[in-house]
């Protein structure tokens, strides 16, 4: 993997630049659609590449892991080659999901025993077998193991989970260094920064993870019920101890305000459910701001969903049709409303990366963050 | 409306012909994917006209009626204009949904009470405010307001059913003939055949239809319950007393084998739900069989849903990809396989087509419907 940085922003600490991957560049910065189980929900390969032009996509390695499982991803020739999506792909490191089975995992040094939510039986995720099991879905870039602390958290337990953090990302270091990828192209492990919301951990998380010189870094942690300000502050505070020659990726973020604010602190990847959960529940981000396409309001307004966005489904479905479908319960709502919001998603990065590059991100995102705020 | 026969097969019943309407010509034999809310379920406009090559579809009287609403749908200028789709549409009369409504609906001579399936609301359709409702939908092609007898069905039922639904057609020509459309094109309307699986009544009940003079004319009443044979009977003796000149439209089926035998008895124009509805439980329509995507069988089978089908998802996805997709519940699964098995439907009566001007539609149809009726 190689970074680029094509451009810092003068007035913020914005930049643009370039993620060179076996499987194509990635511009950042960037937001990336998750596909949990090998599918962005209710959105075709062919629209995350044409309509919503997604550069780079997320798997999920719980959900993989257990459906449709290794053997059947080994046989296909990895994620890429069974799902048909030729571009980039991350994998989280499954902690996320394996953390959020509350009473159903045990925590140790080792590693987690967690039971599957889909049949019961039981597994054990350690630093080693997650890197090999991202190896086996052959992601482009593998995350590390990490505890992801809930909010709020006392700040002995986020000490004692960060340092754990640490000591597994250095056997997922140890793990990845010693094996190869499967399938003739190049991964890459980014580890991640801990430490909840304090700053002396995240401090001291930071220049330990920047310590490890991987080829990108992540801001884990954040974005899990703290006040917007207060993750503004983290991002902050970790983005600047972490090197401006690599990607930093906050993980889990957010809103489109967010987005943009994060951007201006030097965040260059993104990736969050928001634009295709919020859409399974009649929730359209538009570059003029929030539409609840339940409202009665919709009813009878026969214009596009947003004429900005240049994608096929923005342009050509009415915000009454629309709201007829979901109002209908009707499959076509959600896919509708899913390939819009995530072609707002990447217009919008798209529209920062543009303004980094003419100088004007600063003023643009301040407009823009009151635009995108706004309930229409 | 103009209908032109192009070519009758030399050895069955099998024509194809074209309509024209002012949304364009439709080549038959044809079939129309159910569009019952505005929108064939799961399925975006764009892949209907494209990848399923659609060329007309239908929209369902009772549900459009029911929701959005005609003030919407008027404020809209139509369907077409609600939803996007520029080519044909056809409207059932809502009378197969009214009648469906066991125990909150009441027949009368003048009409149907009835009740909402959303809110409990009362409505009243009669064959008079059926042409007007159409009219307001603005389909190409409306359907009278007729009563589809379940099967099976008494015959004094059955006759006295046919009967109302005769005096039921007149009112409704009455109407449609003294109004007009309202969106500046031509609309038409067919008549039903009914009489259940009785021979004396579908003889006399196609032979009143026919000399109503219509540009088109249907057959209801069937594919409800009642034995292959039967259906495929009662379709022979109907479609041998309404006149070739017209197309004939057999309501609700069916099969692909049903499709293929009754082109074989002059049959022009079909629909059915069965390609959507049972692509959302998982069973796939191929040119080589009938899939079942939940099976074992299909979790390493890296070959595409059916190389044979043009439209994108079915030469795109994978058989193991639907598979997964489908035991994860995923939404895309009812996409894929909604778009694929309409591809297929679509792709089989262009077949049809194809070899009734060849020539060799009887031999090409007996070895297809084989193949179709394969469980692989």
């Amino acid at each position: 993997m190689k970074f680029t940085l094509t451009q810092n922003d003068s007035k913020s600490k914005a930049r643009a630049g370039l993620v060179e991957t076996d499987h194509g560049t990635i511009e950042t910065p960037i937001f990336m659609p998750v596909g949990t189980a090998g599918t962005v929900k209710a959105v075709h390969q062919r629209e995350l590449d044409t309509d919503i032009q997604a550069q780079i996509i997320l798997g999920n390695t719980y959900h993989l892991y257990l459906r449709p499982g290794l053997e059947i991803l080994e046989k296909a020739g990895g994620l890429h080659k069974f799902n048909g999506w030729e571009k980039p792909i991350l994998t989280d490191s499954g902690g996320y999901q394996v953390f959020s089975l509350a009473g159903t995992r045990k925590i140790k040094e080792d590693g987690v025993m967690f039971k599957s939510h889909i049949d019961g039986s039981k597994h054990h995720f350690t630093p080693e077998n997650v890197m090999d099991i991202q190896r086996s879905i052959g992601a482009d870039i593998i995350m590390a193991f990490d505890e992801c602390t809930p909010y709020p958290c006392e700040f002995s337990y986020a000490r004692n989970s960060m340092e754990m953090t640490h000591r597994w990302l250095k056997r997922c270091i140890d793990r990845f260094d010693s094996t190869e990828g499967k399938y003739g192209y190049s991964q890459t492990l980014f580890p991640i920064v801990q430490g909840s919301v304090y700053p002396d951990l995240r401090k001291q998380s930071a220049e330990f993870i920047a310590s490890c010189d991987r080829e990108g870094n992540a801001i884990g942690g954040l974005s899990v019920g703290e006040p917007a300000e207060m993750m503004y502050e983290m991002t902050e505070q970790v983005a600047d101890i972490l090197p401006s020659d690599k990607p930093r990726y906050l993980m889990g973020v957010g809103t489109p305000a967010n987005i943009l604010e994060c951007i201006a602190l030097g965040v260059d990847m993104f990736d969050c459910v928001m634009p295709t959960r919020n859409a399974r529940n009649g929730m359209l981000f538009t570059s003029e701001g929030i539409i609840n396409i339940r409202n009665e309001k919709w009813k009878d307004d026969f214009s596009p969903i947003d004429p900005a966005i240049a994608g096929y489904v923005s342009t050509f479905y009415s915000r009454a049709y629309v709201r007829h479908l979901t109002i209908s319960k009707e499959i076509l709502a959600a896919q509708i409303a899913s390939v819009h919001n995530l072609s707002f998603y990447l217009w919008l990065v798209k529209e920062a990366r543009k303004h980094i590059i003419a100088g004007d991100f600063s003023v643009w995102k301040d407009q823009m963050v009151k635009k995108v705020s706004t309930r229409l």
